[in-house]
């Protein structure tokens, strides 16, 4: 029942999985592209002094500019969600103007194609500026981002991306994305940006503008760090969806330890403040500030309490199966799609070619799909349509079929929801589903910024409301008019794919701004996700399986009892005594096959547990040659203090760019200051899922387990836990390729 | 800075707060009124062998049948809000008919006296009989049980809370004070039903009935009952408010421990669940049952989208301080109320006679107010008065003050919110406040089962819709129409009176429907928490903490990280042996002076810690003669399992019921199997915020001290967490009285 298993490795290639049957050791190596977060204070001398010397009223200011960096947070997010927005209609309206009138132009006589190279050369121009922003300058800052920060949240630092940088090109290439007509959204990447805004916000500088401001210099550590940063990404949630709650949950359904009440609370501030800047914004921008209308980017509208039957919210669940068809089918193509790319389009330039590629391709697809169809509409059902074509329909009417590509995703959704009986042609449904399926398939994943959420909401609302269509030929339609069907399909779809469960629902909740649909909705995302995890893994969690990103789920695998943390911890442990010899440091430093972050501290005779002290802090003491013979001779030397710490943080230098003398390699360092003097420990008896609670609940880096005299025995690193997962054969041992 | 503090100990009587110099000790024996939850799981053999021994299968069957009893927790939960709506409305809608057709009757020709006795007399009989149930029956099914269910999600057991009986005599009960006319909600109630119902439904059986189903067996202990409770609290707060988010959140808020995916994800099913059923069997009692439009027992109707003006928003500020204040106001009389009510008021038939009182004192206050106002309204402007009462007011015209008490609360708060501008007059709207406010506070704290939700939306909506009245002074009214100022004054009264933050907003915006009106709730809570907070502390805390119990805070106090697990912990702390002696076992388990609940086991020479042991497993061990002789003797004698220790949770006997010969005394114990050999351990030098940490996020009930070579140095429990608190001069250690 124990199996080892290869698995891809994104930096080299790919291993096809294999299974063996031995125990894994030293596997880990792949995992050292990342660095990890620490949310367990380091509770050492300097900390507890600091402590102790701030009074009653120092801890309250301390909580008040939490408020106030919390309150900026939201603050910037929306009005960086605002100017997204207006970016991308000014941009969007432009380009749709400017085709419009060509095709009409060349409607009667001939030469269209003039119009479809227009088209797609106008889309190629936008894409093209977006990808390679993305693809040259920071290529984090692809994608939708929700990964990259679903990790930060889960405690992995992937590099570069929180910061500045990161946070301009993502806001430059998603307008480039929308306003260049690929199938994509602008909702995944706010959560990206939410995250990048609040990192910086807290931090008080900016290491890439190389500006200090001297203040929330108490924030300079991991946890205050992650704290903002959960505040952040559910701003961000908050102002793409308009779903403050939402955005809360997000937030604690990824961060996921330990529930803190005021931390919530300032999270929820943060949300509150982010949807209603961009709705106030967003008001005034379209000259109705009074109205507040716009809590999010996109908005559903609103749904009449009406459900009609309890026999429509028990239908609802059969919504589920084939979004969790669609959506397993979906990632996995997505997945064999990015394998393909990691082996062959991994050059810049030819990352910003196949982008381009896809968004002439968009364009000649629906130019197509505009062309062929004959699906008119008059032009009075529907209000609204701000670029109704009229090609080759009747005067009066327009072509239904332009009006869902020659639009904001964010109205086709709008009007797939509420549009009255009739104003979609079942064809135009079915053909539009398939095309935008495939397309959205291949754009997920392109070096542009990008989310995924708007495209399949839509997918699921054109097949919901495909079958809301078809549905008089049952006697089902009584139960709901189509635009009900089409909410359901949009909520499986998205299910299927992102597999969110529990912030989704709430997300779709707050957005329809009816409670009485929660429970269809729930429903509906609980079956799509049954169905969907029965073939394939969601899409944001095959990217960070692709990352080989060490992840810590939130509980344990249940077959797991069987483990304890003998098994799973690492050792022997490099530990060091509580007065080191600067040498022994600095060559175990400087040593890259270990590479450890974290060291035990032990008293000699007899190696008794007595601290654990970082990597960083140990730095640090190098930089500060902060040795027991320096200190005696200069009395007068300063304290090393924890600003020193801070001021580091979080770009510690590494080993190799501090130079230690021959001489100083001799000096010996005092420890006992600076090292965390009560880490947590477990016997080694503890089952696994005891050390993964602990770990998890309390956000650990390193948990030292020792053995009934207080001796170090080993140590658990989230490496040595994230191993470990539950396959379709059981318990499985992961184990990294070593190509 | 360090100061102990005598508490009023709820038993015996009220000692006067007095500041002392000294280090505490030996003052948690009141807290011996209660026992704890122990949300860490017991780790034993046993358990490790069962959980070995389970299939993958097995597991995902438990993961269903958690869903299950989740679902019909909501399902109960949510029948059961429905059964007292429809009850009340029956029996207050009797009694109002009678009512007026006297008052009718009397009008004209004198005699009104009559009428007053009439409904003072129904009043009373009503909530006489609601009163004998709680007060002679089960006590604790009186108040809003909201401090109770606080109670048990903090890990206090408080007794007989979550039994059948509890529930039956809170459903007739609240029934029985709403129909009596008495100010108070049943949506409080509604909270300590669903925990009920949770406690039940998960285990299986009925202690009360003495069946037992045979199912579920494998929940039976506290950390799955603890989540089961935390579900049908949650269910209980969607079926009240129709807020299924919110109650996630409360719940949450509440239990505050570790925050766990997939439950809070079944909670929300339940939840969901629970408002829907309510939901729909409400539509189907108002014969409408395509409609659903009944999410909660109280539903604030829809208000529109328009905020009007960025202005509205700020002001909303302003409605913080006076329901700050007003709610401080509240809190402190209902504060003295209850001390009187302890002592002199402790006897049942007392108990009875004050609730009949105040019910006839309610039917003349509002008989005198209805007689004296001269608020005639015209019949036209409001529609859905269910019984306008003429009086003396002209034809077809009725007596607004009438409107207000003649009417379910619940309706009375929606024609505050929605009634168009002029409906009210401001004096009516003024003695209402006035009038209502005193008898609210009169009112809380008897003993009958009812809430203060209602009755604090009641007043707040009043006094922020007189507010809204009175702005056409200054150029305010503008911005917002008189309704949506009740609704903040609501706000700003329920946050100031309960100072639930959080869950409260996240409520009110699902009662609204609005998120739009999220950071306005959001904003007037806050101000109302913090002004209120000032001056007094909120309703359930005073009577948590009138009750003694140790409740532990989600955080340290702030300034308490000079304090360290040495100077926290009990010590000496009373270990067993490995194998231990029967009689020092039997000794030390009778000793009532100790009656500790968690013992150290140690293995001797030198004397280091390798397990912990609970005083219910010792317990069912000796009720079931494990000893090692007997063992030796009786090859073919049955091995403990896990399930003896399941068919005694939770009523574990006490150790004098159970009998040990003489001879047996002699025998020895094995407690290898049964201990649990990982409990949790921190060193001494540990930091109190570091101990509480651990302590709250793992919802410990004993954390062993040990120093550097694994001996046992002391023991920290939940009371010596609870000792600690912040007062004002900084922080305070609590000494409990020893009278």
């Amino acid at each position: 029942t124990h199996q080892c298993k290869y698995v891809i490795s994104w930096s080299i290639g790919i291993t096809k999985p294999t299974y063996r049957n031995t125990k894994c050791s030293q596997c880990d190596w792949i995992f050292a592209l990342y660095t990890f977060l620490d949310y367990d204070n380091s509770e050492n001398q300097l900390f507890l002094e600091e402590e102790r010397r701030m009074s009653y009223l120092g801890f309250r200011c301390l909580e008040i500019s939490r408020w106030v960096v919390c309150g900026l947070i939201g603050f910037l997010t929306g009005l960086i969600a605002c100017f997204i927005d207006i970016m991308v209609e000014q941009l969007t309206g432009l380009k749709y103007y400017v085709v419009k009138e060509n095709i009409e132009k060349f409607t009667a006589g001939g030469g269209l194609s003039i119009s479809l190279i227009l088209w797609a050369v106008l889309n190629s121009a936008f894409v093209m500026v977006g990808a390679i922003i993305v693809a040259f300058f920071e290529p984090i800052a692809g994608g939708s981002g929700i990964p990259q920060i679903k990790c930060y949240l889960n405690g992995v630092k992937i590099p570069r991306v929180v910061r500045l940088k990161t946070l301009l090109v993502k806001v430059a290439g998603v307008i480039c994305s929308v306003a260049g007509g690929l199938v994509v959204g602008k909702e995944g990447p706010m959560i990206h940006s939410g995250a990048v805004v609040a990192a910086g916000v807290s931090q008080g500088r900016s290491t890439s503008l190389k500006r200090d401001f001297k203040i929330f210099e108490y924030f300079r550590r991991d946890t205050e760090k992650r704290d903002f940063v959960s505040a952040g990404a559910a701003a961000g949630v908050s102002a793409a969806f308009g779903a403050p709650v939402g955005g809360v949950l997000f937030s604690l359904e990824e961060a996921a330890s330990y529930w803190n009440q005021m931390l919530t609370w300032r999270i929820f501030f943060a949300s509150m403040i982010s949807t209603f800047t961009l709705n106030f914004f967003l008001s005034v921008y379209n000259k109705n500030p009074g109205e507040l209308s716009n809590p999010g980017l996109i908005n559903f509208g609103s749904f009449d309490r009406n459900v009609r039957s309890f026999v429509f919210v028990l239908t609802c669940e059969c919504g589920g199966p084939p979004g969790g068809l669609l959506g397993a089918l979906f990632n996995a193509l997505n997945y064999w799609l990015t394998i393909f790319r990691i082996r062959y389009i991994h050059r810049p330039c030819l990352q910003v070619m196949e982008a381009m590629l896809v968004a002439a391709v968009t364009a000649t697809v629906s130019f197509i799909m505009i062309y062929f169809s004959n699906a008119c509409q008059p032009l009075d059902v529907v209000q609204g349509e701000d670029y109704p074509l009229q090609l080759y329909c009747d005067d009066g009417e327009y072509n239904s079929m332009a009006t869902t590509f020659f639009n904001r995703p964010e109205k086709s959704v709008q009007n797939l929801f509420h549009n009255p009986p009739g104003s979609y042609h079942p064809l135009t449904l079915g053909v539009f589903t398939i095309t935008y399926f495939f397309l959205a398939c291949w754009t997920y994943g392109l070096a542009v910024s990008a989310g995924v959420f708007i495209p399949s909401l839509l997918i699921g609302a054109a097949w919901g409301r495909l079958i809301g269509i078809m549905l008089p030929v049952f006697p089902l339609q009584i139960w709901a008019d189509p635009g009900k069907y089409a909410l359901i399909g949009a909520a499986a779809q998205l299910g299927g794919i992102v597999r969110m469960t529990l912030s989704l629902t709430v997300i779709l909740i707050e957005a329809t701004g009816n409670v009485t649909y929660g429970l269809p909705l729930m429903l509906v995302l609980m079956t799509a996700k049954i169905v969907g995890d029965y073939f394939e893994e969601g899409l944001y969690d095959i990217h960070i399986k692709l990352q080989s990103v060490p992840f810590v789920h939130s509980e344990a695998p249940p077959t797991s009892h069987w483990l304890t943390a003998r098994e799973v911890m690492s050792s022997p442990v490099t530990s060091f005594n509580r007065v080191e010899r600067v040498g022994t440091i600095v060559d175990l430093l400087s040593n890259t096959s270990t590479n450890h972050n974290g060291f035990p501290v032990v008293v000699s005779n007899p190696a008794k547990l007595c601290g654990l002290i970082l990597r960083s802090q140990l730095i640090v003491l190098l930089k500060h040659k902060v040795f027991v013979e320096l200190a005696r001779s200069k009395l007068t030397r300063r304290k090393l203090q924890l600003k020193d710490f801070r001021d580091a943080y979080p770009r510690f230098p590494p080993i190799q760019s501090i130079h230690v003398s021959q001489d100083e390699r001799e000096c010996m360092m005092d420890l006992t200051e600076f090292m965390n003097p009560t880490p947590y420990t477990v016997p080694q008896e503890t089952s696994l899922p005891r050390v993964y609670k602990l770990f998890r609940a309390l956000g650990l880096r390193h948990l030292v387990v020792v053995d009934d005299s207080n001796r170090v025995v080993g140590l658990v690193t989230r490496k040595d836990l994230a191993r470990y997962h539950l396959g379709k054969h059981g318990l499985e041992e992961l184990q990294l390729a070593q190509t």
